[in-house]
């Protein structure tokens, strides 16, 4: 029986039997997560960090998949508290750490060039832009009150290794800054899948892996459509939920 | 009756009846032209620049869609030769100008600002890389010996008209490149549609739209797909070809 505090839950992750803590006030994991944390392959050895890991639900996704070294950043204290009981409800504490901390000043966190692979789910609307939440946990995730892209990237390049890569989800209709950005801090896009909520409809969102010090070329992977013409999810998500 | 020339031959373009006249050792017309003269909407008032137009066969095909005013440029004698006189088979003439010219060179050869849309189907690989045909007329056209992306979006800038469009067909592992110089010179990216052979392969080509003074954010359209499972063209290809 796990001790939930006042507004938490116990949510099913329905993967690898995992389970999670979540705030309705503050931020729940969505699909999102799940389609950056099955974006591209994995190693068992490979170190990966996660930018803003809110409830710590990517880095348990990747251990899922098999990873063993993970450390989640997060900003927000109470996320971060939740993270870490997550980690330790899932029996994950010798393989993800959980640092409560400001990704903008990731120098003060982590050492530089020791990661993997890093993986971000960051802010999707620049602040004023959009319909702000009034609620304040929600306005961080959601909104880059807190991080802008630059923010992101700039911590990205200090932390990934040389050759190493980066994979974060964000907006499709933000593909042209996001490249463009990418590339500016040498993490050169390597690899794009556009996602669609239908197969008929334009795409809400992007996947992209980035390396550093990569050349320049992109493959677009075939696009990931979430839901099939009866509305229910199509087989790639069904298959990722082991149905 | 047609007159060919040597090393000529009269192909059936198998929309809205026409005809093309090809030669198979300089470039024939492939489902990329196709593609590009059915990407985006045009109205028949539009002025509407075609660089590179080769036999012309996307002024022909834009003329099946409706559009009265269109121009092709074309820097190789022996194409822009094959280009009017499609133009004169088809009945166009009142409709379609041919410009033998460099367009490299574009003040030379149109007034600035003038077209509400312009179209490229260039060169996809960049000088001194992948295979060169030996065959002189066939480098001009598949490699960027003549032009490059920067010598296009030049001639886009310098044509288009203010708020006016860029409709381009390219490699889709050149996505970056092609962002970012579209950028650069304010044609910003505001449509991308990549085109996959097949349902389950990556992306060769995309079609990309940019809007001179445009505001950034892009849409990504559903992709099109060649060929289905079956292997015949796809019901998006076949409705093109009126089947």
């Amino acid at each position: 029986m796990t001790d939930l505090c006042e507004g938490e839950r116990l949510d099913d992750l329905l993967i690898d039997n995992m389970k999670l803590i979540q705030r309705p006030d503050q931020f729940c994991f969505s699909i999102d997560a799940v389609l950056l944390a099955h974006f591209g392959g994995v190693k068992p050895t490979q170190s990966i960090l996660d930018l803003g890991t809110g409830t710590g639900v990517i880095p348990l996704l990747l251990s899922a998949r098999g990873v063993t070294i993970l450390t989640g950043i997060e900003l927000n204290p109470i996320m971060a508290d939740i993270a870490r009981r997550n980690v330790q409800l899932n029996g994950k504490l010798d393989k993800i750490t959980v640092i409560e901390g400001d990704y903008c000043h990731v120098p003060d966190l982590v050492a530089s060039g020791s990661y993997d692979v890093v993986y971000a789910n960051p802010p999707y609307r620049e602040a004023a832009r959009g319909y702000v939440s009034p609620v304040a946990g929600l306005r961080l995730a959601k909104h880059e009150t807190t991080a802008t892209l630059v923010d992101v990237l700039r911590a990205v390049r200090y932390t990934v290794k040389y050759r190493g890569r980066f994979r974060m989800i964000h907006l499709a209709e933000r593909c042209v800054d996001i490249m463009a950005a990418m590339r500016h801090y040498d993490l050169e896009p390597k690899v794009l899948q556009l996602i669609h909520s239908r197969r008929d409809r334009a795409a809400k969102l992007l996947l992209i892996e980035g390396v550093r010090g990569g050349k320049p070329g992109i493959q677009v992977l075939p696009p990931v459509i979430i839901y099939d013409n009866s509305g229910d999810y199509s087989e790639t998500v069904r298959r990722w939920y082991g149905k």
